[in-house]
């Protein structure tokens, strides 16, 4: 079963925790084993798991990022965003999710993240299940 | 079904557009629905998905990544490609992506590109279909 | 068939090259053509593949890393890992790879990499066959 669903963003850079959206799609499928691929249809957006505690690692992860790849650099791109551009290939559009009896396996503090770089914008994730 | 396509690369550092390649051999291996896995067997390469418009954004990305993690700098490896490793990792040897009525499922400004980053060389590329 | 296996780390950053665990769980599953997939339950670890002959690439990557990613900077989150954290994102938790006759379709000189950016711990690493 394959899932289209709106992630709206509100800043430039932002991590979504979207892994409730996640499970609700898994649990709605069905599925009760295989795996869960996510992806982003878009260039300046990824998808990535990390802390869902301590926002603080959110907060580093981002900050960090705009000082190693800043908004502006020795670009020449005319849109001024190749940083995000940079870093949605550094971080990746695609991710595999192992599901087992009907749950994602993921770690105790790992949660799943839409990855904005370049927002505010209205995107899209699609969700794809595969049983086996 | 899997493909083994052979991607001949012109520069030390090179992002090719290998999207028609991709989606032509979805197309001749009948898959309606399901995902296919593209993996770089080698370890100075990589694979990538980032905007198919402007050529500036490739330019960015490699002339970024060329500054970030220069090929002089404090390596031990002999064979002077160290950088080419670092960033084979960071971007990564494996992309998934969904495929919907035969067609894969990319954003409008997204183009899948095979990333040399120690070239030229002959490179190869390994494609599968998974229905699901 | 779904696989978690316990990955002891012995130093605060390493790459430990499991090939042989992912191979030995792909031939006792009995998969004969199909995908499989990693999955790193932690945020402050990953999986890669980079070369498997010469040690001083791993070196390389972890110091140069290491380098660009330090320890102490500015960051907010008290665990003092925020460095962990984001290589764990950059290199991503999880890692497909094709499987035809039996074997992993790994290149001459790729190996499968553990990622441990915050060790020494015990860690744990998911492995699951899909055919097809």
């Amino acid at each position: 079963m394959l899932e289209r669903v709106n992630v709206p963003t509100q800043q430039r850079e932002q991590l979504l925790n979207i892994t409730a959206i996640v499970q609700d799609f898994v649990t709605s499928s069905g599925l009760r084993d295989g795996v869960v691929t996510l992806f982003v249809p878009h260039t300046t957006a990824a998808v990535t798991i990390n802390e869902n505690a301590d926002p603080d690692v959110v907060h580093d992860i981002l900050d960090k990022l705009q000082r190693e790849f800043p908004r502006r650099d020795q670009y020449r791109h005319a849109e001024g965003n190749s940083d995000a551009h940079i870093k949605s290939s550094l971080t990746g559009p695609s991710l595999q999710i192992i599901v087992t009896e009907g749950r994602l396996v993921l770690g105790t503090w790992q949660g799943i993240y839409f990855c904005e770089f370049d927002g505010p914008r209205t995107r899209t994730l699609f969700i794809k299940t595969m049983a086996g």
